[in-house]
């Protein structure tokens, strides 16, 4: 089953695909550049939405889940991809550590560290599975939906080094976002490679700092194609010292979700658009689609029943919101099959691999469709794997509505490598 | 349409998949360690035989025609493999200047510059086409039977650069594979990348030295993987000073005739094969299926007719022939709907990137499918965009095939990194 676009996107979202398409060269060479000055991250996956007048990332994330949910026509780039990076970080490698997150139970997640496994072992590595569960003592086999099977081991820390019994790998991928914490296990490998870095982890990251590195991409970008940055770049603020489940701090959220909607009021009227202004609040070190809030009036603040509040206040692995950032909301405009469709774009090293949508039938188009457990589809993109055709009409062809996406997707992707830059702590030696 | 494999193989060659399907991560880490060592060629296309017991590689094309059969699936990782390869050798480029064949009426070979074009456009490179016609002395626009056209220019040289009226590349990709000699306009281009090197051309090039380069190849693989080297590798020897037109020099040829097929002989023997031994003669810097000759008995060579003797005399744009390539001759058990079928291999940087099959309804098993003109078709490999699935049983997984044969294609691409490397004549300066 293959999704067809079939909301009918006019505007300045054409106008863009337009552009993006006949700037191709430019734009791919001016990736080549930005990619000599700024490492990008080993991977990444970007949601995106898509308002028809507007397109933007709304989450970056550098420890990506889902790659079960790209095709298998999909995975060859992938692997091409990852031959790609491991030559570039370390070729000599023969041994790969994978360190999942801990859901042991989740099969879609279970399928993503599947494939993850295909496309490192394609591109030439032995790969194994070490986990952070200090309940796991032995090598513990979980059965998978499709027969298969994945072995998880427990990890064997000596003094410079990690690894699993009788496995010494020179690299370590982390596919865990480090939520709840660096555990010590992790900490002062200076002999191995760590991808990503510990400080891409959500205790060091920040959403109001990626945003700040992004809107300083999407500046440049759009300089590039002549165009007005905020049709690709989600306004935003951001509050420290705020306490949801003591409901301190919230004068500053509410001050700023005013002049935030109050400045996104103004971007409509100047561009003719139609639509009522919101913003999502978030908590700035959030992931997993938790800690999420959107707010259409600054009011609605003042009058947080408690269960809205206890949502705010606790994020992924129990990790404490009191920060957060206050954004754009922009609404989709895409539908597969009547359902509210999300495109989510996948990354390995500087090559988009994929994508798909995320749809969710019972979901409006302001709402955050990434919500844990199940209630979203995941479709592939329709031909993501033919190239863009110029001189086609605007909209009308999937593989270029697919390649403008790449685009915005790796402009996130360029604005995480920045991001990482200006919190990288020196701590990691890459030899 | 996609082929389907008919042949029933059994014997060595399943085996040979089986072991290299398992010996996966280890084969493209040993790619990954020789690739630190050797730079591969720009592209290539490599023609391979699989004889069911032996495969192996037959030719070896750096300024290889051709992509416009690969299928709209393949497309997307060539495009991510010139990514990787431009990045590498000159990630600031902006324009690429394109020099064709001058066949500018045979339509399959205009596909393949326009599909060329396509490539490097998405890949980021401004792309235009110069020609070594010196017939064309204005932009010519050749129409091509899907509707588009393709513009020829005449070159432009200045004292160290080449280029177009008001285009000035950086890079400069050959697709003409010099036979006809080195044209002074492409001497001396120092302050440009050129790309494949002159000294890649077929006025340098010798098959003899390749397929030396090749048996080193194979013999290191094949000490990877603990195997006999013969099964990939073809016998072969080699004559200087030989004229077919004034029959001079064929003692040589005789005599290395009759060595090689008492060699095939023992090694058929060896391994209980019921095939008539063959030996394919064939001009040593010949090209495009020209100057070359079936042998299946030495005494045949005291016998020809002055018809063969012309063929083998002269071969593409009239280059003499006096050195001749004496190889085992591999016949080739796979068939598509009852024709012959010859699979080639295309790689672009050391990636490989897709691949068909050579089918001819018209000839045997023993012979040179390439011929001038029509008469073959291409047919893509089924499901070649898939990952190769460890596990299947050996012989019944077109993907798994596939692999194979982007294994033996990259060791003929490795071989030719070896002997261009062996000829560099240090002109080419690489800033």
């Amino acid at each position: 089953m293959v999704p067809h676009l079939i909301t009918a996107l006019t505007g300045p979202i054409n106008e863009l695909e337009q552009r993006i398409l006949e700037s191709m060269p430019a734009i791919e060479r001016w990736f080549r550049l930005e990619w000599m000055e700024h490492t990008p991250p080993f991977y990444c996956s970007v949601d995106l939405r898509n308002a028809g007048f507007k397109l933007a990332p709304v989450d970056t994330n550098l420890f990506p889940g889902g790659f079960n949910n790209l095709t298998e026509e999909m995975l060859p780039l992938a692997v091409q991809a990852a031959m790609a990076a491991i030559e570039k970080i370390c070729p000599e490698a023969k041994n790969l550590l994978l360190i999942p997150e801990k859901h042991t139970r989740n099969m879609f997640y279970l399928m993503n560290v599947r494939t993850l496994m295909r496309i490192f072992t394609m591109a030439g590595l032995n790969v194994r599975l070490g986990t952070l569960d200090e309940e796991i003592k032995a090598p513990t086999e979980l059965a998978l939906p499709d027969g298969g099977t994945l072995k998880l081991e427990p990890l064997v820390r000596t003094r410079g080094r990690l690894g699993l019994k009788d496995f010494d790998p020179c690299t370590i991928l982390l596919n865990n976002d480090l939520s709840a914490g660096v555990p010590p296990v992790l900490e002062g490998l200076h002999e191995q490679y760590l991808l990503p870095p510990l400080h891409a982890g959500w205790t060091v990251r920040r959403k109001s700092l990626h945003f700040r590195s992004y809107e300083e991409v999407a500046k440049k970008f759009a300089k590039l194609l002549g165009m007005d940055p905020w049709l690709i770049n989600p306004l935003f603020s951001q509050c420290g010292e705020v306490n949801f489940a003591e409901s301190t701090g919230m004068d500053c959220v509410q001050t700023n979700v005013d002049a935030l909607l109050t400045k996104i009021r103004r971007k409509y009227k100047e561009y003719g658009i139609n639509e009522k202004p919101f913003a999502v609040v978030k908590a700035d070190n959030g992931t997993y689609g938790m800690g999420i809030m959107v707010v259409r009036d600054a009011k609605e603040l003042s009058e947080l029943n408690r269960r809205t509040r206890n949502k705010m206040s606790v994020t992924k692995d129990g990790q404490q919101v009191n920060q957060v950032i206050i954004q754009e909301g922009v609404i989709t405009h895409e539908q597969v099959n009547d359902a509210v469709a999300e495109p989510v774009v996948y990354m390995i090293d500087r090559y988009v691999v994929g994508g798909f949508y995320r749809v969710h039938a019972e979901r409006g188009v302001d709402e955050n469709l990434n919500a844990p457990g199940a209630g979203f589809v995941p479709l592939a993109f329709d031909e993501s794997n033919h190239l863009p055709k110029p001189g086609e009409r605007p909209g009308a062809s999937a593989p270029n509505r697919f390649y403008m996406y790449g685009v915005i997707g790796r402009l996130a992707m360029l604005a995480a490598a920045y991001e990482l830059e200006a919190t990288d702590p020196n701590a990691e030696i890459y030899e």
